[in-house]
């Protein structure tokens, strides 16, 4: 049994140390959402494919933590191993640190990889009385056929789509730097790399990015990544070196302050900084992130062509599936919806992986269809499609819930309970400062009042054909840890409440929005949402009676706006259901 | 000049004990928000009469620092003293705390009286740098007709009308005490103290309290006030002991754990603790705070009681003052509407002093009319009216915005926007958990949407015949500090959208409320607010075509609901007058 002699390896050498238990986290060495090979680490020990969950492995334990979502997947991947699965969430909830703590209090170590572990990660296990040593990760004495980090080439994107140029972008982030008296600015967050130097990268499914740290200097910009990267694009205004040399330049600093996110740095790099002489560090977020959260007006302009593009092949798409002339199953449905997409030149690929999940199925917040779980498509039911795309010029997010069949009263309540705090929430007029924690009840108030609700956040922020998930700016019921976030004009966010009834089906709509200016009056600046998402609500879910006059003008504008802007640019065969789909409530 | 005198002698004692300068922050030893005669230490050295404010006297400067409420009114009464004005908001806002950094940083030393410097107050000094000196307050030393400790009678309340015993409470405290490790509960918060003894007192105009700190032990529950105070009433589960008799007290504690709360135990108290051998501190709000939040049955009971009573008052008086046959001033008018509700048994007095603004008055926020601004009510204009009154049973707070003469389009609109919100926040259902600032947003948002905001919060908590304002919960747009506070039945608050529109009118509709179980459904636990107040809203200022049909709904029953209580009891010549106001949109 291979997980087994996995399990044993790792023993040995975590004997060989001394330590008493070895974490493995599942992340990669610059805290990614999602990870490329050489960071599938937790699924080489345990055979868990799923995309969240931790490890640790004791003298005589295999442990594996994961939450509600992959409860029954963990638990049959792991079958017939020495792993046993333990709940994060619901009523048998039980945490990591637990057993962590008691292997301390019993004096023993708790190993880590250095590289997976940020430091404010390593804060936290502190703060709990754990004695973590972070060092050298041992799976690389043992996982023998370790894919080696990638080194795709990278692309240049033409300054032209991205507004400024990286030099640019540069002097902005050292101007901030310089009034905090900050000489160096260390980011390792991929998607900021890749913002900040308008270059693409491949490393990661669905998020153009890749593995690389940067440097930030008063004189010099340096990129730690292989220089093999660089084929058709010429490096301009910084130097390329070696992936690891980052750790050499960070133990050479003399006598400067650093600033860096703890966040996001790992202790492998930090403990180079410590080895530095008389280095001061200043801990505070990369500012490329709330730069690049504030789109400017060329990224903007990118992100509504993408949307139009998107929206095209979503009524391709929609026309094709609602004729009633093809079979669809979830997994099929989802690759018809790809395909629809993939006939547009400017299309990139997903920007994360689709969720089509038809009744039942639709109520599992983040189901996503295998070949053990596909279910066609057939008789009465609502199909949940969450999707999106990467364009060269922006990424998108949509969900629709589409009807087949004939919908029941319920149904049809629930959508159009769902679609009045879609509505207004994207409508919400606020003063400069809001957060988006501030404007969340709206999105949920009809619900509540029904004594339903959601449990996942109502939007998230998402980038210029990077990451489909971006910070710091986010719409959630939750007010979420540090300073609070203001919405500001440029940011994109998701519009994305939902409704899950176990058993019986799923609902959500999601549009991304764009913060923009609405007006300035004796009482302040107020900022309103722009619609980026260009696609019909499913006329045949509203129950037109719930709604007020201002919510049918609403639902009208914005299917009229989609007719306008889509009629000419969708196939012949796909008109009469866009008009049918767009008319007047 | 006296006031020149009294800083002169104050410098010539700082000079005595070394001290660069010297803070008066005007409170009193418990952090209360209004203060009794010997704690005016603020108006005594500088004049000015205001609610807030900070004086820094340094050997140079007599400096004052207010907000804006009272630039206009601290200028007028500091006019020919040493005294400097600051300003703490607007365009020209400076700090305290910038002079006092700098005299620590030249080596100074910066006093303050510890009855008066709150333990946390302090650490947020000292964060800053400065050297501050808790000591014997200097005025003790100079002012030498200051008033003594208020040592009036207390009054026991009925065990029948607040639902538990002082026992009953103190077995809650004590048991909640003992799950956190704690032998001892140090008590100095004054509301929390009668709340706890079911005790009244009247040291502090319009917040029936009594001075005095409150020690709950595992054997003990010692109160230090003066006997004197016990005139008609007998101690029961606890000892009265001298109010100075908590130092000893405290210092001769040994080897136990002290809860106490950092915000409301002044430095005299916690230098006593830090003599006493081998005593812990534990830090955490005072759980009396938490329990009498959380009203029970009776308490809400007797609040919905004075909300009647106070409803037959205000409409008597409304229907007094509507009737054109008198003539009234701001000042006047409060004076009515105050001996309206002396005419009630079971009335006590005012729970705050009355803001009567009208015309252009209404848009200061805090205004509180005199002699010298007070305007006779004729013409047209809109007159906010902001009152409350103790019952035997109760407290209410309640805000109605009048008209009088003819409304503008505009007054009419302002006002119906702001009713929106209000209706909207106080049918809100949402789930457990939530908290006030989740939901401030939905009174917000029918002004945010036309570019207009109000600046104070929506919503504070009111106590049970005690202060009008009580935390720890409260709805507001600001996030708060510490952990957030969840609304929880029983829980009583107010919901006072306005809107205040500078040289023309102020408007503000405020009812109390209390949260409620609304239902409990697969999704989770759902809360709502019953309504207390029971008083129409001006009828003639709403414009029903802005009304959703659910709002229409809203005001009619809650109108249909105003009159079926107090039409029995008002008087026979308010009859008329109430069937008018609340007669369906």
């Amino acid at each position: 049994m291979q997980i087994n002699e996995r399990v044993d390896s790792l023993r040995k050498e975590m004997e060989k140390e001394g330590l008493a238990a070895w974490i493995i986290n599942g992340t990669d060495p610059h805290q990614s959402e999602y990870v490329s090979p050489r960071w599938h680490s937790r699924r080489w020990i345990s055979g868990f494919t799923g995309s969240a969950g931790t490890v640790v492995i004791t003298k005589d334990k295999a442990l594996i933590w994961v939450d509600s979502r992959y409860f029954v997947q963990c638990a049959a991947q792991i079958r017939g191993t020495v792993f046993e699965m333990r709940k994060i969430d619901g009523p048998e909830a039980s945490s990591p640190l637990d057993i962590l703590i008691q292997c301390s209090k019993a004096g023993g170590k708790v190993g880590i990889s250095a590289e997976t572990l940020m430091i404010s990660a390593k804060r936290r296990y502190e703060s709990k009385g754990i004695r973590i040593c972070a060092m050298d990760d041992l799976l690389n004495r043992i996982w023998l056929d370790r894919p080696a980090m990638a080194d795709l080439p990278v692309e240049k994107m033409d300054d032209d789509l991205c507004g400024k140029t990286a030099q640019q972008k540069i002097d902005e982030i050292r101007q901030m730097g310089h009034s905090n008296s900050e000489d160096y600015h260390l980011v390792s967050s991929l998607d900021d790399i890749a913002w900040i130097l308008n270059l693409r990268g491949q490393d990661i499914d669905d998020t153009p990015v890749f593995l690389a740290h940067l440097l930030i200097g008063p004189n010099s910009v340096k990129l730690f990544t292989p220089k093999t990267r660089f084929v058709d694009v010429e490096p301009d205004c910084y130097e390329v070196l070696p992936y690891e040399a980052i750790i050499d330049e960070l133990s050479r600093l003399s006598s400067v302050t650093v600033r860096l996110n703890p966040e996001r740095i790992n202790m492998k790099l930090k403990n180079a900084l410590d080895k530095a002489e008389n280095v001061k560090v200043s801990e505070g977020r990369e500012y490329s992130t709330d730069l690049k959260a504030k789109k400017n007006e060329t990224e903007l302009e990118g992100m509504r062509i993408s949307h139009i593009l998107d929206g095209v092949a979503l009524v391709n798409f929609l026309a094709m599936v609602k004729s009633d002339t093809y079979d669809f199953t979830e997994l099929s449905i989802a690759k018809a919806l790809s395909d629809e997409r993939e006939l547009e030149e400017d299309y990139l690929g997903p920007s994360f992986n689709t969720i089509a999940g038809f009744g039942a199925h639709g109520a599992v917040v983040h189901y996503s269809a295998t070949e053990e779980t596909d279910i066609p498509i057939s008789g009465n039911g609502l199909l949940v499609l969450d999707s999106g795309g990467q364009y060269t010029c922006g990424t998108t997010d949509i969900t629709r819930t589409l009807l087949f069949g004939k919908a029941t009263r319920e149904q049809k309540r629930d959508y159009t309970l769902v679609l009045k705090g879609h509505l207004a929430l994207s409508s919400q007029v606020f003063p400069k400062g809001t957060t988006g924690h501030q404007l969340d009840a709206l999105a949920h108030q009809f619900l509540w009042q029904n004594g339903m609700d959601y449990f996942h956040g109502t939007g998230h922020g998402v980038g210029f054909r990077l990451a489909v998930h971006e910070g710091p700016q986010r719409i959630s019921s939750k007010p979420g840890t540090g300073e609070p976030v203001a919405l500001e004009p440029g940011m994109v966010i998701s519009d994305e409440p939902g409704l899950y009834k176990e058993g019986k089906h799923g609902i959500r709509i999601e549009n991304l929005v764009a913060v923009t200016e609405a007006m300035k009056t004796e009482f302040g600046q107020f900022y309103t949402f722009e619609v980026l998402t260009c696609c019909p609500y499913e006329r045949d879910l509203i129950v037109k009676s719930m709604l007020t006059r201002e919510e049918i003008r609403m639902v009208n504008e914005y299917h009229m706006w989609v007719r306008e802007m889509l009629i000419d640019m969708v196939r012949e065969e796909a008109k009469d259901y866009l008009i049918k789909a767009t008319e007047p409530l």
